[in-house]
């Protein structure tokens, strides 16, 4: 899964438009946040137990695919913008996850450390 | 940009502490969506015009990367999860938007349509 | 329930704090969509099963109660700086819901329209 | 500014329609955290400068209004599900804020802790 041909192809997509001006990692940020607002909006209302069924399903998938496109863009326009390697910050987030829940401590347990107050 | 050694890194994060339990389609939009969050937290304060030159100070950047490993992780789950090829979604969806938003109507234009409203 | 004592409290907060400045619409939903995304961690773990449960456990009720009042500090924040009466406008939402929504057609089923589709 | 009545429009819309079965706390987080995504749409593209201006443009503003009153309705919806009293939430949360922020440290500065850092 190499990333590098849909960042040239993004890049060219924003100079044809001359949209750079407006993506600021500021309002890059609120777009994938947004972006991120319309993918959990298909979730909403199915349960925890259907949620996987309701992703195969044709109608469903097909927006949510559409959904993970638009995030995943607003992520590596992000990147792209502050010159931040995305597998490069994960591989970085992961190996500190590794520290922070050992195996050990974490196995099959899901009461993990609220977001930020740990990060 | 090669993503499956994250992929596999994730794969092997996951089982080795038994999360998959948890890691439904749902939860993981919601995880992506609280992650989403601490990034957009970290330039609420910031003006658009100071917004870039705050993502390479040191402090903040070191914390930015986390968070956008976060989110790029919390995808990537997602995607592992029901079968979606990130880049492959990010590459339908650019081609789809490179006929939504025409060069000749959109050059330099930040007016685009609020999300939703045509996706 | 009066909101009133509430924004005046707040005003006063700010005013105290010299903080308006900062309290421009964007960075105040910038600051509504992060501590939205604090409120979703609380339950992204919980099954929708347990999460009723979960909202009664008294240390988990004391973060989702602190959430709920950061949420609802940042959403009366941004009505006082742009002059929306936060009533009004959910009166006016919701009668716009009762026709979007017929009873006839909507009685007992989730499938209602994505957010913004419709919206 | 009285919610009472609000809630109980609410409640009957929600009772004609017999939708209490899908609006558990965790489903509640989501349309909540999606709302506040759409929200933030509303400002992504608009300057710190522009968005006071921009939130009185009458386009704009019956939109932002618009989003304003589904964010407000899921709030209150999560909080009279598990028994939140919104007014009191917030008056607890700028009590402690008051002592988190003192006006001394704080005056005029917009270097507040990042979010979940401290709460």
């Amino acid at each position: 899964m190499d990333l590098q041909p849909v960042v040239e192809m993004l890049r060219r997509f924003v100079a044809e438009r001359e949209w750079a001006q407006f993506h600021d990692p500021k309002n890059l940020a609120m777009l994938l946040s947004s972006e991120a607002g319309e993918l959990v909006a298909e979730y909403r209302w199915v349960p925890n137990t259907e949620s996987d069924a309701h992703s195969h399903d044709p109608v469903a998938r097909a927006r949510i695919e559409d959904e993970i496109g638009d995030v995943g863009m607003s992520l590596l326009l992000l990147c792209d913008r502050i010159g931040v390697d995305l597998a490069d910050a994960m591989r970085k987030k992961l190996l500190l996850n590794e520290e922070r829940y050992p195996v050990a401590t974490s196995k099959g347990r899901s009461s993990r450390p609220v977001p930020g107050s740990s990060s």
